[in-house]
């Protein structure tokens, strides 16, 4: 498929072909963009992803990938350290940070339990989440993991957990997005939405 | 909209989003991905961008963009050097290739004709075109610009410039493409389909 291209052009489009939902077309035009930008523009891109490959580390912490370490939540005095909502991925932080409501602690399980795909506790973050429990500075700790069988599961088992701990465990809320059709909505999430209904 | 992430992070997905057809998401999912590649994927990422950069130039015979100059169409001895196909863009030889049916030599004019747009003759590489006509090694030269106002015109123009020449100046067919519903055709498409009937 690349014969018709020059080496240099092809290896340029295979790599951006590696990327997630960029297929061949987007690729030679993100290879064409990249030939047709100055030079100096080119040297900047190349450096950003070395820089983001090489400052970029896991907080020691919460698990967060930051610059600094730990990282810019952890080290933000004005956070609320005693709660600690816990999160499956990285991104699920930023997704809770878009919020602005939440003024707390995260923990990065960076995984949930699936014994379908032989990741068991063990696998995931959950002792550091424990050790982060023990000197009683934290009172809350929210379960942010998906709604799905394995965040579901993991959920399940961290409060299981803690539960003898005395600190309060919370899950996050299932129910109707907002913007959502209720003609739409699968019977699952408006099960959760009806069992979750609280007094106005 | 990017100060949830670390700084390498945002300059990252920043990098990313400068791409056409790439959006913010897009972007993020693309960062990330980066992120989660091994340090040896990124630097080869990176090493491929600069490469390109630095070993692309333009072939002074036909202005393709090519690891060598001349390019590797303009240097292959078993093309025909009879006939010239003139485009607009390096991408449009890109192509003709996939057709497998040219095997005659390019002139990329690196534009068109745009009055409106400022672009006159003398801004695109006519003047290389007509250096390349002076020798009579060409027989033919296809004009194969973009079947839009600015292609027709520079298809136009050079046609009017070549003719004194006495070479074979050709036009490549408007029509119905394959695959298309003749019901759905706009009226031009179809005005030039008729125009351009052929007996079988």
């Amino acid at each position: 498929m690349l014969d018709q291209y020059s080496k240099s052009i092809a290896n340029l489009i295979e790599e951006f072909e590696k990327f997630p939902s960029i297929g061949h077309k987007t690729a030679v035009r993100m290879a064409f963009h990249m030939l047709n930008s100055s030079k100096e523009e080119a040297e900047r891109f190349s450096k950003v992803i070395l820089d983001a490959k090489n400052n970029l580390k896991f907080c020691n912490i919460c698990y967060n990938i930051s610059d600094s370490d730990p990282c810019d939540i952890c080290a933000n005095v004005k956070r609320d350290k005693s709660t600690i909502c816990v999160v499956e991925d990285v991104k699920d932080i930023i997704a809770m940070e878009k919020t602005h409501e939440y003024k707390g602690m995260y923990h990065v399980l960076q995984g949930a339990i699936s014994p379908m795909n032989g990741i068991g506790p063990s696998d995931i973050r959950i002792k550091e989440l424990l050790d982060r429990l023990k000197d009683n500075t934290v009172k809350e700790v929210i379960l942010a993991t998906n709604p799905n069988i394995e965040g579901e599961a993991t959920a399940m088992y961290i409060a299981k957990l803690t539960s003898p701990l005395g600190i309060e465990i919370t899950r996050i809320a299932n129910g109707i997005p907002i913007g959502a059709d209720i003609e739409f909505v699968d019977e699952v999430t408006l099960t959760k939405a009806l069992e979750g209904r609280r007094k106005i």
